[in-house]
Formats: C-alpha cells, sequence, structure tokens
C-alpha cells in the first residue's frame, strides 16, 4: 500500500495556460513594441466598486481597535453576510434559510473540497467542454469521469442523455467556457434526472449575474425540487470583481438527504473541522455587494462587459461565425471558420496563432477544454472597452477577408 | 456501494465547546450581572499592528483603480509575501525557496487540506492531548488513527514511542492545548523516526511566535534533514492577531518524495486545481507583518499576552498547582488539584464548573483533547490583561484556601 494519492499521477499535465503564456512570452521577445489584446483569461479588469470599498475600509478600521476588534469568525460565514445573500436570493423567490448559506473564498475552492463529503471512486458526469479543475479534482478523488459531450445543435447545454449513470452531475451554467445557459426547462429536466437517479447536482452559478434573459435561471433552486438534489456554487469574482479580493458561498439545502446522511449536516462538519471562516474584512466588502449602492455599482461594471460581449458578437455576427455565449454569458465561444483550419493540425490552435501573430489577439483554444472543444475558440468580455472595441475592429478585418 | 463519505458517522459528536456554550449561557442566565472573565477559547483580543493596518487600507486603495487593480493573484501565493516569509526563516538560518512557501487561509485550513495528496486509510499518529481538529480531519479521511500518549514525566513532549508505526503524525510546538515544547533534541528524534520509517511530520508551528528560550526551535526546519520528511503548517492568526483576518502558510519542501512522487509537486498541483489564490489584500497585509514595524508592533502584542502567561503561572505557582507551558507558549496546562477532583466525576468538569460559578472564570477542561487529559485544565493568555490578572487573583484566593 502506498501513503501518498497515487491518482496525482493520473492527472495530465495541464498544458493550456503554460502553452499560452509560452506562445505569448516568444511572441512579446520577437515583437517588442506590440500592443496585445488580452481575451484569454477569464479575469475581471474593473475595480472593486466605491460601496465595496468603503466597506472594507470601514472593517480595517475595526481591525485597528480593540473595541472593534473581530477575532474568530463562525466557520460557515457571519449572519449579516449569509442575510445579505438570502435577501439576494429572496429576490428571485428561491427563499433559503441563511444556514443554508457557507461563505466560502470563492467558487473554485469549494467546487474541489466539496468532493469532501462524497465517497471516493463514484462516478461523476462532466458535460464536456468544461472548466478543467472540475476534471481535475475529480482525478485526484479517484473518481470515475461519466464524459457527457456538448454539442452545438443543443447550443452546448444538453439534456440528460438516455440511461445516464452517474453519483453527480457538474453543471455550469451561464457556461465556462461556451457562453452556454440551461433553461428552466433544460435545468427542469436535469432535476427530474438526479431525483429518479438519487444522484446530486453540483451547479457552478459563478456567472449568474451575466443572465439578463427571462427564462434562464440564475439558479438551480428555482427549479421546484433542486433543494432534495443539488448543492449550489457561486461567487463574487465576476458579479464583483473579487478574482482578486476572494469571496463567495455555497448552498447546501437542508433537505438534501443521500445515503441516509444529512448532506447539509456534512457539510457543517466539514466546514467547522477544516476551516476557521472567512476574513471578517472580506465579508465586510462581500456584503456590501448587496447593499442598494453596491447592486447599482456592480451593475454598471457588468454593464461594461456586457457592451464588450456585444461587440465581439455584433463583429462575429458581420462576420458570419458560428458562435453561442455572449449574451446572457461574459465568455464568447466561437466555432473556428473553414479557413483557419489547416488539415491535420488542430483548428483551435491555428486560429489561437493567428490571432496572435495577424492581430495580435490573445484567445483561448477550445480543446484546452476537452477534446469536444476542437475546432471552437474562447473569447472574454473581461477586456477593457478600449481593448475589446479594437479587437473587434481587428477581428473583423481578419475573418472578413478570408 | 455508499456515494456519501460514510467516514462522516464515525465522527464523535463535539461536545466540548457546545457543552461549555450551553454552561456558559445557563451561568448568565442565573447570574445577569456577572463579569465572566474567559480564558477559555484561543482568541486573541490584541487588534491588528499599526503597519498591517496600514497596508490592508493601502491594498484596499488599490483595488479601487483600475491601474492598480488586482485581480487573479497565483494560486500558490503572491511573490512580495513568499519573499517576506522566506527571510524571516532566513533569520533563523532556514533556507527555504520561496516556492516552497505556500501561502494559505490560515493554519486549520491547511491542516485538514493536506490530507488531500495522501492515501486513504493510511495510519496517522497524534499525540494526544492534541487540537480535536487532527482527529476529525483524519477520521473523515478513513485514516486509522495510531494514539500516542502524552504525559506529565515528559512534560507532555513525548519522544517516539518504541515500535511506533505510522505514515504521518502530527506535531504541534508550542503545543495546543498543553502549551509544551519540543527542544531541538526531541525534534531530531522526531526527524530520524521519520526518516527511517519513510513516514511524513506534519509539523504545526502556529504558536512559534510565543518561543523565548534558545534550544527550542521555531520550525522543523531547524532541525537538519527535516526537509526530506516534513511539511509545516504555520498562521498569522496568533503571531500577528490574525484568526479573523485570516492568512497562514504551509511550507512543502522541494526534497520531500515518498512512493516515488514529489511532494511538493503534488501540493502545487492541489493548490493550482483547488483554489485561485489568497486574497491580495490580506496578502498585503500579511507582508506588513514582516516589516521592521511591524515585526516591533506584534512582538508588543505578544508581550502583552506573555505577561499575561506570567501572571497565571505566578498565581499557580504560588498556590503549588502543577502545569507546563506558559513559557513558551500561549497556554497553560495545568493539573486539577485533587480538592477539586470528586469521586467519580470528571475532575476536568468538575473544575470547569468550579471557576464558572466561584470564581467566574470560563477555562477549558483538558478532557476535551482527548481522553488522557482527563484531569487537566487550559488557560489561555489571550485575555485582556485587567481580566487576566482579576483571574489570577481569584485563581490565587480560590487554590490558596483548599
Amino acid at each position: 500500500m502506498t501513503m501518498m494519492n497515487t491518482h496525482y499521477g493520473e492527472l495530465k499535465a495541464s498544458y493550456l495556460f503554460r502553452t499560452i503564456d509560452a506562445k505569448v512570452a516568444a511572441f512579446r521577445q520577437a515583437n517588442p513594441g506590440a500592443h496585445l489584446l488580452r481575451l484569454g483569461i477569464g479575469d475581471v479588469t474593473q475595480p472593486l466598486a466605491p460601496a465595496v470599498i468603503e466597506a472594507l475600509h470601514g472593517a480595517v478600521v475595526d481591525q485597528a481597535r480593540a473595541e472593534t476588534f473581530r477575532g474568530y469568525m463562525p466557520e460557515v460565514g457571519a449572519d449579516f453576510l449569509k442575510e445579505a445573500i438570502a435577501g439576494y436570493y429572496a429576490e428571485r423567490g428561491v427563499a433559503l434559510d441563511p444556514a443554508e448559506i457557507f461563505v466560502s473564498s470563492g467558487a473554485s475552492d469549494d467546487l474541489g473540497d466539496v468532493l469532501d463529503i462524497f465517497a471516493r471512486g463514484i462516478a461523476v458526469a462532466l458535460i464536456e467542454p468544461a472548466y478543467p479543475a472540475y476534471l481535475d479534482a475529480n482525478v485526484m478523488a479517484g473518481n470515475r469521469i461519466v464524459h457527457v459531450e456538448a454539442v452545438p445543435e443543443e447550443a452546448f447545454a444538453p439534456l440528460p442523455p438516455a440511461g445516464l449513470q452517474a453519483d453527480v452531475v457538474y453543471l455550469c451554467s451561464p457556461n465556462n467556457p461556451t457562453g452556454a445557459v440551461f433553461s428552466v426547462e433544460k435545468l427542469a429536466a436535469w432535476v427530474a434526472w438526479a431525483r429518479a437517479a438519487g444522484a446530486i447536482i453540483i451547479f457552478d452559478a459563478a456567472y449568474e449575474a451575466f443572465v439578463q434573459d427571462d427564462g434562464v435561471p440564475h439558479s438551480i433552486f428555482e427549479i421546484p425540487g433542486a433543494e432534495e438534489c443539488a448543492i449550489e456554487v457561486c461567487s463574487l469574482s465576476k458579479t464583483a470583481g473579487f478574482t482578486g479580493t476572494r469571496c463567495g458561498w455555497t448552498v447546501v439545502p437542508k433537505a438534501l438527504v443521500r445515503d441516509g446522511m444529512n448532506v447539509h449536516a456534512m457539510w457543517v462538519r466539514n466546514r467547522t473541522t477544516k476551516t476557521n471562516g472567512i476574513s471578517y474584512i472580506l465579508q465586510r466588502g462581500a456584503a456590501a455587494v448587496f447593499t442598494p449602492e453596491g447592486r447599482a455599482q456592480t451593475a454598471a461594471a457588468i454593464g461594461i462587459y456586457r457592451e464588450n460581449a456585444r461587440v465581439l458578437t455584433e463583429a462575429l455576427d458581420a462576420c458570419g461565425v458560428w458562435y453561442c455565449g455572449g449574451r446572457n454569458a461574459p465568455y464568447v465561444w466561437l466555432r473556428v471558420p473553414e479557413a483557419f483550419a489547416e488539415a491535420g493540425e488542430s483548428a483551435s490552435w491555428t486560429f489561437f496563432d493567428t490571432l496572435l501573430n495577424d492581430i495580435n489577439v490573445v484567445g483561448t483554444p477550445g480543446v484546452g477544454f476537452g477534446t469536444n472543444g476542437e475546432g471552437y475558440f474562447r473569447l472574454t468580455a473581461f477586456g477593457s472597452p478600449e481593448d475589446t472595441r479594437e479587437a473587434a475592429r481587428r477581428l473583423r478585418e481578419l475573418l472578413g477577408t478570408r
């Protein structure tokens, strides 16, 4: 018997962003004067909202004085923040007990850590192309991956395939990387499947703030019955520019029971054992997102990104390029036009190289998110408006001429 | 096969702090006017250092402006903080590559999460009495616990027992709850054992800032060869009052290899998959701890706690009560005097009740940290100086009269 987790040896090397970095570095060396337009990594560029800044400063002041100093926070999150988040859900008719909300360091932390309450070796369905950390965290846990292929015919938001057998399924809507969204009807089909199969849906709602159309849920708990089959992971990273500030939450309903075990109680026990809670300062900043000022200010930043997405998709429309996403999501997922798909080469990578070298735009090859992402390409709306407009102009020029 | 982690069903209910809370609540209801002197939970009371406050404010300002805004941080920690921590180790002659330092949310987070890189079902030695989370995190992981009893004859800092077989051992020095410290010689014996056994020491250095005597290591890496058999988890919680602010680090040396797997590389992969790093704001605040101003200011707070410990141990000395800790540690671990040990009752709990009801002092029953903690009691030095002096006065009165 080994003492180390040998499943780590089954992980594929994460070449995607390393390869991108190497190619970009080589380009920069060869072209020191060029201004690169970076629409690759999903990081935000707008600063934190003034209301959040004010709350963060206020909390720092609290930590400076013995009378207001805060030591250990509740491991599951501060009441003031959990109540603010519960209020946010209530606006959409989702009634949560604040105790069902667990404040976290962000979605990426809990998407992996939540596997701790599951047995090892379970069957986990991933809808691919997918955020690579879903796969890696489950490989580390020794779980068996059930690959579900998203296809353009279903706008990259599939229904549960006939005969699907899995203990857990990861659903991300609005989706990273495809920008696809699951309608109420599609999510209801997944909830019905999970209830019938006794499975649990891990719903990644990190991009929910980008939803603008009716009929597209922000939360899986808008679907009746989801409280008996779903865990939702969310974040302020994209909602309020917290990628480098860190705060999110996870909803584990009290009604969620599997194998006779209350899953909510398991997560309480996990958190009280494995964390000492989230920084008081960050939780004060996070709570400010949900004030009227915070809501208006973060909506303005989201508006900037939405306009970026509109500018990008307008360019693709003008050039007749197929894509999905961009309307209820910060990601635009485009099919690489035939003219760029060289025989025997990866169309995703060929397009990456062309964009980098010919128009100095950096995006992300779709194949990096799963083999069936080959032939696709991801652009993000998180760049600056200036860079995004210039990238759209160059894309029109490039795509319009081939 | 079950889909949930059934090891959660093997966890014992965590009665300790719940029972304490219930007893304190009942006391408060019966005695609404009484001023309770709380020397129970290990939480700090001194506010953050001015240098840290200034750095936190500065980082918040950075997040308010597009030009200085910071998005995703490196998952393993920011270079500016890792270099500051490496400098802190270098002062004691410990040469670490900053890449061996992983910034964390605090010790409690990584003490459990690090189990992810180990196989399930391994043998894990705990030196009891112990911080309860060690046990619970390992029960959750399905590991087999090897109980090593600390005894007063070894000043609660035992050498490796003859014939000890374990894959992992948790060592905490200065110790929670006993305040015991492992000398250079004792730690060297543990390192020699781990190297010979092919085991890994998880060294909890959360209280290292309280060490003042020569010959008591702050870090396991002061022992030659530890880089081939140890992981060190540390925190600013007690060093700089970060219990509610959150920031710490974990050292995983590049030379640590088990089962042919590089443990450092495994932890890099774990972090890059399962986190998106620690808040930029908190890392800036943490880095300020290591500036000359930060060092002087945090030392002053530690000085207040040390004086508290001195006042408490002076009272115990005057009353002839046996204890350990309090000199290089913020905890005082005392043996409940015979007069308080009622036949057939828990001496730890009887003493708790007496202190609560007779002199309105709240401490922690030693039995809460393991069965061989029965008959002992923990007091912390983290209270306010006023409360601590008053508690010492009342303890003298109570203990001197029986």
